[in-house]
């Protein structure tokens, strides 16, 4: 593959719009390549496939699909298929948010963490919806960040979790820099019997709002702001680590 | 199921030894259960299925295995098939290390994870090997800490990562309240070609080493310490979040 500069990924899938709209938005930036899953990964968090091989799928000019996940594709990408290191790694324009905890779960966010592992800047932008999606807004913005990042870098070990209301750019009010918020979970597993009559479950998921904190990336969206989160790979909890030094281990 | 104490579950497989270490290292605790991924799911992260239905299958006396990844083994236990809320949650004894940035990938430290998220105080306990495994010491610290764990309980949102050397307890130095540490990954992707002439790749994954960081994980267990870092949910980069408020967006 030639060289690029930004590497666009996401875990929607090969097919989704978000990827379409992202490649047009940041074009004027630079050189770019998607590489991304070749179906639906959402949810599968920062999995990183070591125990089967690969395969890269040409899709069309610039589109490459691969078998495994988000982190699998910017791996693979920067350590692999990839003539040269991307400036910039981008995973969106994910159909869907990715609010407080949701990051612990995103295929989107784990893409960019595998990028800033792997020492790239690393950008991961959602749009708040669940259908009707407007890209119009987003993509915009992607261009304005990127643009951003690739002109002022980002601390190593940082990464940025973009959030976009759903809404036409002249009714977004603006942009804030925000704190990962709290989601409040249901705990709805619904337990059911099939059609053999053996009892299985499902893991319902359940979103039931989040709470009120000021800053929060919640919050920001709930005043129809583009919410912009960095987020560090440093998980440590310092203030508790001193309290533990008092344990009697 | 009847009331349990302490959940128990691994992302080594049902069939791992260091879930009966650990049970049996725990059962002097409290009535405990254990509910483990019915095949191995290291490196799946944090990843929770939500797609499928899941089943579970019962092993032997406290015993179930699920088809799914260690969360889906927590939330499943813990929102469908215990009849109460546990006291805590052991994910361990991990036939491996979980240190430095391995916490992102760790399904062993995702189940822990998932058990913050549900409000469950949760350790995850890794035994620093690739083979030869000694799991005394790790089981007689897990049983010190989870006692304490269960005696103060842990701050909201905050998890503790145990990692113990493989060495005889007598070899052991004491315990250390750590930071995260760095690793060094090795870029390696295998390129190859199939038996039909089709190319493919394989992620090498390889770690060349640590970055020396004193207080770390790594320096902790390097001196044959056992590593106790309490991680927190909460990845805002609050330092990094006051300077983006001075970009031009």
């Amino acid at each position: 593959m030639r060289g690029i500069d930004i590497l666009i990924t996401n875990d929607d899938g090969i097919q989704s719009e978000g990827l379409k709209v992202l490649r047009e938005a940041l074009a004027p930036l630079g050189t770019v390549a998607v590489v991304a899953p070749d179906r639906e990964q959402s949810t599968t968090s920062h999995a990183i496939t070591l125990h089967r091989p690969l395969r890269v799928q040409w899709v069309s000019d610039g589109f490459y699909a691969v078998d495994g996940t988000p982190a699998d594709c910017v791996n693979l990408s920067i350590n692999g298929i990839l003539k040269n290191r991307p400036k910039i790694l981008v995973s969106g324009i994910n159909k869907g948010e990715n609010l407080g905890d949701d990051v612990t779960y995103s295929g989107t966010v784990s893409a960019a963490i595998e990028g800033t592992l792997i020492g790239i800047p690393s950008v991961a932008i959602s749009l708040v919806a669940r259908e009707n999606f407007k890209f119009e807004a987003a993509a915009s913005f992607s261009r304005k960040i990127v643009s951003l990042v690739m002109e002022r870098g980002l601390p190593k070990d940082t990464l940025l979790n973009v959030n976009v209301p759903n809404l036409p750019a002249n009714e977004i009010k603006g942009v804030e820099i925000t704190r990962q918020g709290k989601r409040v979970y249901g705990d709805a597993v619904v337990e059911k019997v099939d059609p053999r009559g053996k009892k299985y479950y499902w893991i319902g998921g359940d979103i039931l709002g989040h709470r009120h904190i000021p800053g929060s990336d919640f919050d920001a969206i709930s005043r129809n702001k583009i919410s912009v989160t960095p987020l560090k790979l440093d998980l440590t909890d310092y203030d508790t680590a001193e309290k533990l030094r008092g344990w009697n281990f």
